[in-house]
């Protein structure tokens, strides 16, 4: 085991590599060559122009020395920005998010505090590794638990610091909850007029062989809402078209890329096969072949595009359903519409940006299977993982490749090439499978048919959590992979389980202090160098670049990786609730975990980041869940510690945490979660009350005719599509009851308005 | 262990039993002075008319002969009723309630066939037991599972017959589910009106410094439901005055008791005595002073009714709001108020006579720390109520009530006395006990808060199926107490408590078999007779009775005591799941069981039972998902099972039946359960329209206006009392806004539903 001194050692090259990044980071952020890459959201925002304006060497090279004295100015700087301004500047769902870093300061810096002053000491004048013989010990173990001697009266200590620590925990989960519900809260009350207030996401409209699907919802509205009802818009299965967009846009930069190395060697016209990825084929002039390619996708694309807009079987049986006021579409958001439970599904639309367009048309039976499915999937995921891996590098080995292509042979044989083989084919088809693993757990929630992007992240973390929890903690507490730690946790007695889990987590402080020193305090200071962006805004910037529009394009502000970094910060906090009482030397590195992310990802979401969609930090009953998760786990393994150590007293001491840990979940979510979940009609009114009052004459329903049409529709000039549906609208076949409504809709809706 | 024989000499003697109590129920029906007893419903429902108009003998004894010939055609004419009949007559409830039985049938009909045609002949050509030496084996044992040899190819016939009665059990409960939604549904919309559908029950009521409850209560509805509010009831705290209501009632009958006595011996006046029930005290005229206490306790009486209507402070926080429609109300009920989720709770409002007044004004906080505690509570309840009967039972030997009263001890020595406490006492403190056991669990789930009878019916009912489940099924296969069932399951992997419940199931088959035949069969007979409400009417008839109304409050039809009978119903169906392919021969004994209920049941459904209230099968999801939780039960015993019998394979074959069961439950819960919890706005708006067409100049505020007073209130006549809310009501102080509204309502009532 590793001693204070080569922690020490540990600690130091850490801190100098996470510095270095820094340093790196405040060299190449000065560069205004740089400016996109480090600052993207000031240009999205508008507010930072383009700084090349000639080519004159300062626009490319920061010569001003004193900038670079004052080179980790950037530190005060993220922290200066207040957080109402931080709001108003990058979304509720980010200035929540870095909330996530400061809940875990709150915690453990009392807690620190306490657990050096009370349980170090005890720990340390334990004597119990002194006295024992032909035992090796570290300085570490001397301030663990594990100096305590068995059934000690000093465990007591442990004891209270622990209910300390748990209800401090409680108390700070408590009023953060209660700060984000209120903050949640007048942050919706607070926005502007967008369109997913009035509108609700219908889902699984019933066919009927004598209506269309547009006139079906209207007669369902006007009869069961009639007077409320405004307008809605139907939905196109519009996936293909989507992919035959996304395809010209690839080939329209690889034209950009050609014409510009014309432009600048106008002496040779460039070439490239027809073949896969330009490598095998008949070469051709690359200009004219991407010319007409491109020319005969947008004829495609236009008769995909009327197809979609014409044919009634490209309609998917969903629409956005608009309302008059706020009020009736939290009404019909929060109400059952029909008694089959199945058909007539609303709920609260996303914004129009956060739509996940592919999921909009599954029926419950087949969302049901999928559930199931996906259910059974994961957990093979999870246990079962290594075996196509450990399958993978069988087969990656030299022989296996030799038997394969046997023609690589005399290739493969050279020394050089050999041992890289050997040394990294293994270990690459592991690493692969991790950085792939968020992609495949997204692709396992998309197929369970979440209909809107957050959605869809709040429950890939949940996914990626679980495999966090049993595969690094638990794998690295029990030694063994998932699966016979399943097979172990099924084949012990429950106690028998905590117990061994619980006494094998002191010896494991070392390695975890230098897990959070690689995977968190180094993977924090890679972040904010942003090294992949940084190369392919370059390149992007070399080859496709004409004008500033296409830099505008070649920026990436990427956004916050929620499913993969809020699960890292779960298990942060779980190691610190676990170790605070028994390696209370552990706490420290996580603070400075905490510290450093929060300021870089306070820094992050100011300058660089660019969120997809703004869900009003709906993800935190799941952080408070998770947390409370971690709590729970440190509880039972603490009570699996202690009664290994023959404490049996004191472990039956904190049976009652489990439980009021419990309660405190279910009371705290009793109290907040609808915030996060519902709408309350009071609010809606409020809200239309306002507007009715600061602008009587404002047609809503003009405000709302494109706001959820699909993304693909909005590239091209709307003006020229005529949807089906207003095709209908004009239609004369329209039962009378209808048409005198229409027609008195719109001066009576004055009317209405004084109604409400 | 018994074998066939004994079985069949135990089954006849409960079937003798079961018989005696059918004819003593045949003959006594038949009786016209049992006539109330018998049939109460009948005249409840005012369809049957006293018998006793004059003194004749035919009016108390009935002599016609053909009758008692005839005496086993109670049971055709139970089955005769149609179901639609029934639910018209009975309920839906009821009904509904009968259909459990029906479920059982449903099941276990087709299984029983299937095991006795494959199952039986397996295990009976299984050999081991005739091989095996020294073993004692009946015949029961040669039908079960025991017979087949470890590690036999035989066991894979019953893997896939548990498959098949698995799968049809889902299939069973699919249908019964979706049948029982429809007939609720179909219910609900062919009820006539009723002011639970206009109404909603408001709960945490905020109080305001400025304003009044009802006021207050006004105003938020008006702002946030502008077109729908309709009026309010408020609830006062009557607790008290109810109670005295309930003292008076018995003081009442005691009057009554003594004027009858004087009729009837004119010559001596009855006297009483003043102390504790009459037995100590001073002696005086008993008529007097019943009459004297009956005026004291009027007058107090009159001055709380009084306080109550005029103090503001015996209001409760809590109201029942209506609205104009059922659209409205239903929308009401199903959207949060407030952004503060605790208070402005708003739910559908039970039927009157269904509210549990004293839980109306529970704040939340007070809500959560009481679930925890009664959680806490039914934990110890379970599994450690044999300690203090253990105690109980120590102190109530003869030493101890020699210690305790030394003057009892010449009594206490006598022989027979004696032995009657050292063979009686202890048993009868745990019989005590356990009658008292549903009283207990209803008070537990009383203080839980509920707001409705039929939530704290069904509350209860879950509460009494964990404590069957851990003290019968599972004390009597591990043996021991509940508490070291615990520990066994705690320090024992689970895999191997399954397995070690599972491997002594086969040997409880023929303990279950005789606890059906006690337990099942003998307590439905006893059911039927009705002895103790028998005895009590005829006690009442005697001394209480003057008038024919008199003669009515005497009779007590009772109600389905659903707490105690479902749970029940759920033990007999998990042991029929447990037992299918363990020892079949257990199945026709549930199959007995299941139909003489069913038949017994319908019975007294139509003639006797008159319920408290109709939920309109709202238990359904409980009773759907307890049978999961027994179908769950017994796929894991069985996997447990076949562990042990070295058949590995085959267990690993069962582990595909849980997950499926749950996906089948979450599924069913998905399909169905919204339409126990919600109610759909399109069949509000349905019925709305409807009543509109038919009645459209309704008053329903006039309708509405008293439907929800306390039943205190409702005793008295209502128009001497003048309520707060009235008072407010012209109350000059009202807001312009309010008033105008006010007076612009009537008019322009036919305004608003010509919009709807």
């Amino acid at each position: 085991m590793a001693n204070l001194q080569d922690i020490g050692v540990s600690a130091t090259i850490n801190l100098l590599s996470a510095l270095a990044f820094l340093v790196a980071f405040a060299l190449l952020r000065l560069q205004p060559i740089n400016d996109r890459v480090y600052f993207p959201k000031w240009y999205l925002k508008g507010i930072r122009g383009s700084p090349r304006r000639s080519g004159h060497v300062h626009n490319f090279v920061n010569l001003d020395l004193n900038m670079y004295i004052r080179f980790l100015n950037w530190m005060p700087a993220a922290l200066k920005m207040p957080e109402p301004e931080l709001i108003e500047h990058a979304g509720l769902d980010s200035a929540v998010f870095v909330r996530i870093y400061l809940l875990g300061l709150k915690i453990f810096v009392p807690v620190t505090f306490l657990a050096f002053a009370v349980l170090v000491p005890v720990n340390w004048t334990g004597d119990t590794l002194e006295h024992a013989k032909g035992l090796t010990y570290s300085d570490i173990d001397k301030l663990s638990i594990s100096n305590i001697p068995a059934a000690s009266k000093r465990f007591w200590a442990h004891i209270v610091m622990f209910y300390v620590f748990s209800f401090w925990t409680y108390y700070v989960l408590y009023k953060e909850y209660k700060l984000i519900a209120s903050m949640r809260l007048r942050f919706l009350a607070a926005q502007k007029r967008r369109p997913d207030q009035f509108t609700v996401l219908l889902r699984n409209v019933p066919l009927d062989p004598d209506e269309s699907i547009s006139k079906h919802i209207e007669h369902f509205f006007f009869v069961n809402h009639p007077d409320h009802y405004l307008t809605h818009q139907l939905v196109y299965n519009a996936n293909y078209l989507a992919k035959l967009v996304e395809k010209k846009k690839g080939l329209q930069n690889w034209l950009v890329y050609y014409e510009n190395k014309y432009e600048r060697s106008p002496t040779q016209r460039p070439t490239t096969k027809t073949g896969l990825w330009g490598l095998w084929g008949t070469k051709v002039d690359a200009i004219e072949y991407y010319s007409t390619e491109l020319e005969k996708l947008s004829k495609e694309e236009d008769k995909e595009r009327e197809k979609v807009v014409s044919d009634p079987d490209a309609l998917i049986p969903a629409a956005f359903v608009s309302f008059k006021t706020r009020w009736a579409a939290a009404v019909c958001a929060q109400t059952q519409q029909s008694s089959n439970p199945t058909i007539w599904l609303t709920e609260w639309a996303p914004e129009p940006r956060d739509i996940f367009w592919d999921n909009l048309a599954i029926p419950y039976v087949k969302l049901a299977l999928r559930k199931l499915i996906m259910a059974v999937a994961l957990f093979f995921l999870t246990f079962c993982f290594m075996i196509p891996i450990a399958f993978v590098q069988s087969l990656a080995n030299i022989e296996g490749i030799e038997k394969v292509f046997p023609f690589l042979k005399p290739i493969i044989e050279k020394k050089v090439i050999k041992s890289v083989i050997q040394g990294f084919l293994p270990g690459i088809a592991l690493k692969i499978f991790l950085i792939l693993l968020p992609r495949i757990l997204m692709a396992m929630s998309q197929i369970e048919g979440f209909t809107s992007l957050s959605a869809l992240d709040r429950r890939t973390a949940e996914k990626y959590h679980l495999f966090i929890l049993v595969n690094v903690f638990f794998g690295s507490v029990v030694t063994g992979t998932a699966f016979q730690q399943l097979q172990k946790f099924l084949n012990e007695p429950s106690t028998e389980f905590t117990k061994t889990v619980g006494d094998s987590i002191p010896m494991k402080a070392t390695f975890f202090i230098t897990y959070i020193m690689v995977d968190g305090w180094a993977g924090i200071a890679a972040e904010i160098l942003r090294l992949v962006p940084l190369v392919m805004f370059h390149l992007k910037n070399a080859f496709l670049v004409k004008t500033d529009q296409d830099r505008d394009q070649a920026m990436d502000p990427g956004c916050l990786d929620f499913p993969v970094s809020e699960p890292r910060i779960q298990l942060y906090i779980l190691l610190g609730l676990v170790y605070s009482v028994v390696t209370p030397i552990l706490l420290p590195f996580i603070l400075v975990f905490f510290a450093f992310s929060y300021l870089v990802y306070r820094h992050q979401i100011i300058n660089v980041y660019n969120q997809k969609y703004e869900s009003g930090a709906a993800f935190w009953p799941h952080v408070h869940r998770r947390v409370i998760i971690g709590l729970m786990i440190a509880q039972l393994l603490l009570m699996g510690l202690f009664s290994m150590r023959e404490a049996e007293q004191s472990s039956a001491c904190l049976v009652a945490l489990p439980i009021f840990t419990l309660w405190v979940h279910k009371f705290c979510q009793g109290r907040f979660e609808s915030a996060f979940v519902k709408f309350p009609l009071q609010d809606a009114m409020v809200k239309d009350t306002l507007e009715k009052a600061t602008e009587p004459n404002l047609d809503l329903k003009a405000y709302l005719k494109d706001a959820y049409v699909h993304p693909v529709f909005k590239d091209s000039s709307l003006e020229q599509i005529t949807f089906i549906d207003d095709d209908e609208e004009s239609n004369s076949l329209v039962p009378t009851k209808r048409t005198s409504r229409r027609s008195s809709k719109f001066p009576s809706e004055d009317n209405s308005e004084s109604d409400a």
